[in-house]
């Protein structure tokens, strides 16, 4: 078996390590909360960032150094599932994600491009038996094709719709005989861009449609997964329909389909959105919608999706934060929706980046999961909130009190003493466990 | 009676007049469609803005020269109304909106407060009956005092809930007695300035409670007035709950509110949460909760309300577009929620800047009949879905398909032709109406 | 010959036209303030957005259909030439701009590339010469490549700047060969992704030397061409060095270049600056450094280059407004960097596009003309700074006065009154002036 | 003497100190790279903030608590000149900067206020004596009050000049006599709002003419700061002169003022101009005009200043980074712009903000120094650029080049290879020594 990476397996070596390709913070056994890292973080490889993007950006071509390349491209299908899997055994990543096209070519017939993702996923099958390796979502990717110029559910041509249900439906098939416990929507051109050509009812209904009819074969098919959609506000699309967290439950709501749906959230779509990263996995908590985890991260002060290895500690510690009050993700994992630097065009810059990325997760967890156990945040808040426990604030709850009566109490309580809200010192406070967690 | 203004009243001249101080496109009992001007356009005074408001921002004071000032608050609330309706009589504005502080000055207490407003409302309410002159909304200011500085539905502590309660139930009674036809919730503090110590779930369920507790005091109160939320996605606050349009149906639904509510839509609320103005009409529009708009603009390469005078053509003229699609606003109307520019500090700027907001949506009414009445759009956008009309397409508006029946369609219908979306064509036919559109 | 365009030549057909293909504001040889509209607007087609683009985008493949397309890179390039004279002369225009590489294919060595670029821009100088149509300027492409990843003057690899040097010589030759008047650098790969490998003092310091090697050789070679560097803060890099106008001044200043380099500005490159328009082009012409511009527009709520099609008035206007005050553009003219959308991907947009922005530039033109004439805004600018001719102001304009003086003279003149800034007047005068500038 | 706050000395006490009014690592006296850590880091109290600001935002009232009000403001500010010194001394702070105008109230005339600040500065000159505590910079308050409104240099109206020259003269005199070794313009209202009324060449003049007769000023009154500029890119004006630390380095040398300014940089005023903070620094330090720093930190999801105590731990490490590789601030400091949160109203989180500022620059110091010791970046960067230091690469750098002879070269090495730029792993090597500096 040819062997693409000159790379050895990543060990964890601990904090101090000198050594660029070892985790210094990824120990995927050790406990943390009564639970193996690896199961706090199912770690999965992005096939089409990590196996098919080629460096290209707006302004220039492909930079990336590959050796899984081949002229045909089926044959560099196969290739990749071997690099794939050789990737993932060396970091010692146990699922992947896959879109219907990265896994395999498009044909020159929908039914030829059917027939090659057959062929191909019968060899991710295969691979995946020999390793352990598992599937965490699988999705349809219709957005690329120039027939999508103008939307896939949301196209003006039903004939587009047939072609993307066709795709969505293959995609589960798929995603069912690799044994993915999640299937993924992201809406790339389910939008506008322009309103002047554009009837906004239509497309809502015809897009509520689309994820009908894929609920449906959830169920029939047997595929059974968690269903997620990916919000994005914007990009490719001038505005696109799955703008965040709170647009996609309004959407879901109206049309009937919000217990079917959870979220797949990714950072960078987060600040995309201006919002941050853990307030779109806040929402999605406190809706009850919290599926997976696209990790990545933007870059706040460029208006692109750049896809960023996570690197910020901030950011993985409050999305960990989240995740463990969520109680974990149940099916979901963290997808590294993240792409090397176009100027990080080796092999070795894959593995650094990665390690980047898991490294700093597994640290975020660990403070993570220290703020929680020393009830940090949680003690402040309860503080802050418990007047709503008892008098007024108790009938307020219960909403056992009308406007009347609340008015009657505040002409009688009109002098009113807050308490302060403390920001500067839980910021600090952050910092603290962010800089004392010593492993 | 003591005249506030050195200005006459403003004329309707037509277009080609010089005279600064004349309506150039606002004739307002000229038929559009039909319906007279002021019919379309129920342009609303903005009390706080108008007659409040005096220059100050974030880094520096005062700059207004305003005749409308005593040092007793109480008395300066009263020499406000007055120059208000003069105001509004000199150019022919049929509507007001108002918060309840700035019609009368909060008192020592709420007590105190209450009865300010009732008398200096009685007194608004003597000048409606001489003039004519209607109240468009009414809303409580729940957002300014430094008890409000952790929300008001939304604050940790439950007396400042109640104290807003009692707020808006006197707010509710006045607007009743002023014969308001709409009643505005607007919630700038209803957010958080971090998720470090905030109880997401906690705050939403108060801030939805509030609600319910104001929906059923409007119909038990008879004030029975179109209850509006007016979305914004930050400013004063990190993060709004209201973010935008989506994102309160989303809110709405989820605690049953939305029969309830309708949206109150300003433009530079709007630009803030990353839409257009037309965006965010055209959303409520197609979700039937297209109450009412504050009529302003922001500016897109600054990052905060400014709440200029509008005087955007292209805005002016799409959000007119809108309204009428939506078969105008029913209660709802036009408030100026603007502020003259702080080097626009004479009595005559507040003329000037009107007349320009009017003239710019008189114009753009005018377009935007012009626009519809020649199907411009619309017979685009027919012809663009019109596949949706018949063979596949129906079956898929009908949902008599499944998505495995899709796939069959889809591998025999593989090879798909689109239409051309024709932005640039259509952007120059917006052009050309609007500078083609004599009166 | 082969006619690539289903499209016959673009007449000029008045503002009343209904005929999609046809200027309604266009009128070549009209005269405005005694110059006819095509000395006031020399239009250029931008040889990459209109032949070569396809309408690929970050998340999409191709959508364009064109004629001109051969599977042979070289014979493609003299289709292009074909089409793009075509093109220009159904559309009367008379200038076009280009890079290296889109003129001609890269070849397997820097040698074979120059060749093709000798063989292709002998045949575009055989069709100028039949035609007259003329080149405005030439540039070459220093980003694109792979070798650029990380810049080409600001390269860490000499290499990589010999390579640029030597591409910006033949595109210099190529310019001369062409009669081209101008010589365009945008440094697209000139800055960086993080600042942590950055050495920022030797890259500004290469990059200046880059620039001055050119300037040498502009005058050594003969060519003489007006040298314009364009603007841009970032996109594709994180950071690029020609920030906007004024950064660029201040580069060119610091290396004693600010006497050879004019700018190229360009619209959408102001606002994601945070620019307007307007701003870039006044900065540069109080500089005297406005040279030439790229005519198109952004999205101001997206964060990206969309390079659109110019069909903004208030802009078009504004900018040509700059253009007169400035005494017109001398060598430079008006290069449509603008690409269709990717929905309108038929030749017949591509026409439409065109005329969109022709026509929105030639009724700014005519608008920005009057206002001139009229001295709508140059007699309140003159009133507004008046007193600075007279008493204290003259001393202060002559620098007459120390601050000793100013001191004495305030404790005496401490009571000031100021004059409004008449912001919303002026801009409904604007907007008067859009609307009622009949043809 | 009255005691203003009921917080003691606050103490070095550890980064393990669960003391919440200790510090956790600014340890005065540590020695860092040879020097004292409070000679690094000359940490100043902002006057304005810390003393005068009151908590007030554009849509709500002061929420402050206050010990130190009065209803006399002459008398109030003795009270915060006792107040502030208190608080100076508690924290161990050694500097503060001021405005004339918080040091001392406006009078009713200029003479008036110029005796207020005679008086008041008497009195803080005397608690400099007693307390050792210095003066790092003060700064005349040309943006607040209405004469302003259009401009202090830039006014159109030089009487407003007059008064602006007038306030700045009194406040270098007044800087003289406490001994500020710096003096600081901070242009706020030095920009246009539109440019509709604005000649910009006029306003650039008067501008450049202020700050050279402030210059002369400067060595005629034996002052002898060393004079600096805040850039701000916008707000409160829509666009201001001092838009980032390249553009003043241009507008610096159009006027021949670049040997007589340096900068002082704001981590805010920097992201508002869509840099980074280090960025800012980094363009300073390589153009030799790094002065002093306002630290703060921005919210980049929020459009405006919030100056909000600087809390994370990557800007201040990279910020101390910067001025480490400057070799110092030489006259500068780290003055603290910056304000508590509006809900953070108590005395206590005035200590509290300071002591996280503090603690954050501290850590950032202690890791920047580490950095620096280790090279790890700067090894990097040396390697990256290494072949400019031998053939082709030593030509170029020392310009015996021209761009014919680099053709030539190219001809013959156009199969160029270049190196990986690593930004992955050099993000987590930061992060490495942020999480693994013990102190």
């Amino acid at each position: 078996m040819k062997e693409y990476f000159k790379v050895g397996k990543i060990l964890y070596e601990g904090p101090q390590s000198k050594n660029s390709l070892a985790f210094k913070y990824y120990n995927k056994d050790e406990l943390i909360l009564g639970k193996p890292m690896k199961e706090h973080l199912k770690f999965a490889m992005s096939w089409w960032h990590t196996l098919c993007a080629k460096g290209q950006d707006q302004f220039g071509q492909n930079t990336m150094v590959r050796t899984f390349e081949n002229e045909d491209p089926l044959k560099e299908a196969y290739e990749k599932v071997d690099a794939g899997f050789e990737f993932m055994e060396k970091l010692g990543i146990e699922y992947f994600c896959f879109h219907d096209r990265d896994m395999a070519p498009e044909g020159r017939t929908l039914e030829e491009s059917n027939r090659y993702l057959d062929e191909v996923s019968d060899y991710v099958l295969e691979k995946m038996q020999k390793t352990g390796i598992r599937c965490l979502w699988g999705t349809a990717n219709c957005f690329n094709h120039k027939r999508y110029l103008a939307g896939a559910g949301t196209s003006p041509n039903p004939e587009v719709f047939a072609y993307a249900a066709a795709q969505i439906k293959k995609a589960m098939d798929t995603t069912k005989k690799l044994g993915g416990k999640n299937y993924v929507f992201w809406g790339g051109r389910e939008g506008y861009d322009t309103l002047l050509n554009t009837d906004l009812q239509k497309e809502l209904d015809h897009y509520a449609t689309l994820l009908k009819l894929a609920r449906d074969y959830n169920i029939k098919s047997g595929l059974n997964a968690q269903l997620l959609i990916e919000p994005k506000p914007k990009e490719p699309t001038k505005h696109q329909y799955d703008f965040d967290v709170q647009t996609v439950i309004g959407f879901l709501k109206n049309y009937g389909l919000d217990k079917d749906f959870k979220m797949n959230i990714e950072a960078n779509h987060a600040t995309l959105a201006i919002h941050t990263f853990q307030h779109e996995l806040a929402m999605a908590r406190v809706h009850h919608c919290l599926g997976s985890i696209d990790a990545n991260q933007g870059d706040l002060l460029l208006g692109w999706d750049t896809d960023q290895f996570p690197t910020n500690i901030y950011d993985a510690t409050l999305a960990m934060y989240e995740v463990l009050l969520n109680g974990g993700l149940e099916t979901g994992g963290l997808n590294f929706d993240a792409k090397v630097r176009r100027q990080s065009f080796t092999d070795e810059d894959l593995f650094l980046a990665y390690i980047s990325g898991m490294d700093t997760f597994a640290k975020g967890l660990r403070i993570a999961a220290k703020l929680l156990e020393d009830k940090v945040f949680e003690s402040f808040k309860e503080k802050r909130y418990a007047s709503y426990q008892r008098g007024i604030g108790a009938k307020i709850e219960k909403r056992e009190i009308s406007l009347e009566e609340l008015s009657e109490y505040a002409l009688e309580h009109d002098q009113i003493t807050n308490e302060s809200g403390r920001q500067e010192q839980l910021e600090m406070l952050l910092n603290q466990y962010i800089l004392e967690n010593s492993d």
